[in-house]
C-alpha cells in the first residue's frame, strides 16, 4: 500500500512531532510503501519570510533523515522541484465546485484566526488533491482537522473519474489516534501554537529548561507521587520500554524523590534518547550537497510516477500535446 | 513595446474576430513586439469537450499562420507547452486577495449564464495574471469585459513588488474601439453566441448562406439606397479601399441594384480576399508537423523569457533552489 504524507518546512520539530508522526514513518517505511514530501508550495500560503521557507525546508529534509528516514526505502522529495503537481492542480481546479472550497474548515479556521483570506489559502486543498492524487496514494495519514481535506481529494477524483474513466485512485485517510497523546510543557496536547513544546533537536541547556517547567503538582519529595496524572512521566514513558516504565512506576510511588529529580531524568532520556540523531544531524548540516543530492533523487522517483499520471490525463482533458 | 494577447482555441474565426483582433496583431508584429499565445489551459475552464479542444488548440495555429502571422516576427506558442506559467500562478496566489476575485464581473456573469461554478473558473484571473507577467508584457488588448482582469494583474503585480522589489512590469490595457464595429448578419455586433457570424473560413456554398442571410431593408430594386443604414454595405467596405468604397457608394445611391446584388458582390469580396489565406491554411493542414516545430519554436522562445522571470521570483519567495 503506498502511504503519502507531506511534513510542512514551519521551522523545528518538538517530541509531539515525533511521536505523534515521525515515528509512524521510520516505522511504516520498514513495511509499507512510504511518499513522504516537504510541501513548500503549501507552506507559501500563510508563511511569507522566504529566508525561513528556504533554510525550512532543507532543515525539514535533514531533521527527517536525522530521525531515520531512509531514502533507499522513503521517496523523500521536495514539492516544488515536481513540477507536475501544479498542472494536475489546474487541471482539478475544473474538477472542483465552488462550494467545495467554500465548506472547507481549514479555511474558514485559518480566516477566523487572522490570516490574510488569500486564494492560495483558499485553493490549498486542491493543491493537496493534486498532491495526493498525483503519485495514486492509497493512504494518506492525517490530523482530524484535515479529514475533510481527503474527503475533497475523493470528490474531485470521482467527478474527474466519471469524465474520463477510472485515472485516479481513491485515496483512504488514517488518522492516529496518538496524536493527541503527547502532552506539552502544561499538560495540553503538545503544539507549536501553545508555546508548550520541546524540540527534538534544542540545545543541552534549553532541552534542561524546558524539562524543568514542565508542570507539576505540589506533592512534597518524601510522599508517594502518582505517575499516571504527571505530565513528566507521561512524556517519559514514551523513552521507556515496558520494564524501564515499571522501575519509574516505582520510583514515582515509592516516594522520596522529588518533581525536580523526575525532571532531570526525563531530560537525560530525552537527551541520549536522540544522541545519535544529533549526529546523523550534524553530519547532514555539514553536508549540505549530500542532502541536495538526496532529495534530488526523490524527485526523480517522484516525477515518475507524475509525468506517467500526466501523460494519461493531458490526453484526456484535451491538452493537445 | 511588448503586447501580448491570447486567441481562445474555440473553434473557427469569423470576420469579426479578423477584423477586431487578428488583422491589429497582422500589423502590430510589423512594427512591435508580439507575444501571441493559445490560452488551451484556460479553455479548460468551460470546454469539456477533450478532442474539441485538442482540435481547436492546432486548428487556431494554423488559422493564425493562415491570416498573416509570422513566426519570425511574433512570438506565438500554446500555453500548455510552458509549464512555468502555472508555478507563477501558484505563487501569485498567495498575493490575491479573495475580494479582488469575489468582485470579478466575468465570473459573476458566467456563473450567471450557467456555467458551472467550478474552482478554475473563478481563479482564471490569476492565470491570466501569470500569462501577462510571466513575459512581462507591457501593452494587452482586451474587449470591455475584460480590463477588469488587467487591473486584477497590476493590483497582484503591485503587491508582490511591494513585498518582493520591482520584479514585475505593470501591465497597460488596451482597448480596441474598432472591435464593436463589426457587424453580424442582424447588424448586432457579429459574436459566435448570437449565432449572427460569417466564419473566414467556411465552405463557398456556406458564404453565398450567410451572406444572402443578412437583414436588408425593403427597398426596391431599382430606388437609390443608403449604404450607411446597410448591414451589407458595413462588412463589404471592411474589404475595400477608398477608391472601392466611394464606388460601391455610388451604385448604392444610383439604384438600379436590388440588395441581393450587393450581397453576392460581398460573397465575391470576402470569398477572394481570403483566397491566399484558404491556401495557407491547407498547406499546414496538409503539414501538421511543420505547425507543431512553429508551436515548438515559439514555446522555446517563451520558455527562455519565462524561466529567466522564474529564476528571480523564485528564491524571492523562498523556494529553496
Amino acid at each position: 500500500m503506498r502511504t503519502l504524507t507531506g511534513i510542512q518546512p514551519s521551522g523545528a520539530l518538538h517530541i509531539g512531532n515525533y511521536f505523534g508522526a515521525i515515528k509512524q514513518m521510520v516505522d511504516l517505511q520498514e513495511k509499507d510503501e512510504l511518499f513522504l514530501f516537504i510541501p513548500n508550495y503549501h507552506a507559501l500560503t500563510s508563511l511569507k519570510d522566504p529566508q525561513a521557507l528556504k533554510d525550512n525546508t532543507l532543515d525539514a529534509a535533514i531533521t527527517l533523515l536525522s530521525l531515520g528516514i531512509d531514502p533507499a526505502k522513503t521517496t523523500l522529495w521536495v514539492q516544488s522541484d515536481v513540477k507536475e503537481v501544479l498542472e494536475l492542480y489546474w487541471i482539478l481546479s475544473g474538477y472542483t465546485p465552488m462550494g467545495l472550497l467554500e465548506r472547507a474548515h481549514s479555511y474558514k479556521d485559518k480566516v477566523a484566526k487572522g490570516i490574510g483570506a488569500n486564494h492560495s489559502l483558499f485553493s490549498y486543498p486542491v493543491l493537496m488533491a493534486a498532491d495526493i492524487l498525483l503519485y495514486h496514494a492509497q493512504c494518506v495519514p492525517v490530523g482530524k482537522d484535515q479529514i475533510q481535506h481527503v474527503e475533497i481529494t475523493r470528490d474531485i477524483a470521482v467527478k474527474f473519474n466519471n469524465d474520463h474513466g477510472e485515472i485516479f485512485t481513491l485515496p483512504d485517510f488514517k488518522v492516529d489516534e496518538e496524536v493527541s497523546t503527547v502532552p506539552g510543557l502544561d499538560g495540553a496536547k503538545m503544539s507549536k501554537s501553545y508555546g508548550n513544546t520541546i524540540d527534538i533537536f534544542c540545545t543541552e541547556k534549553e532541552l534542561k529548561k524546558r524539562c524543568s517547567a514542565i508542570i507539576t503538582d505540589s506533592t512534597p519529595l518524601e510522599d508517594p507521587k502518582d505517575p499516571f496524572t504527571c505530565n513528566v512521566f507521561a512524556l517519559a514513558k514514551l523513552f521507556l520500554d515496558e520494564a524501564g516504565q515499571k522501575e519509574l512506576i516505582s520510583r514515582y510511588q515509592r516516594g522520596g524523590e522529588g518533581h525536580g529529580h523526575f525532571k532531570m531524568y526525563l531530560k537525560e532520556l530525552i537527551w541520549d534518547s536522540f544522541a545519535p540523531n544529533r549526529e546523523r544531524r550534524a553530519y547532514y548540516q555539514n553536508n549540505p550537497d549530500v542532502v541536495l543530492e538526496i532529495l534530488e533523487q526523490g524527485a526523480q522517483k517522484a516525477r515518475h510516477i507524475a509525468q506517467e499520471t500526466m501523460e494519461a490525463i493531458r490526453p484526456a482533458v484535451g491538452l493537445y500535446r
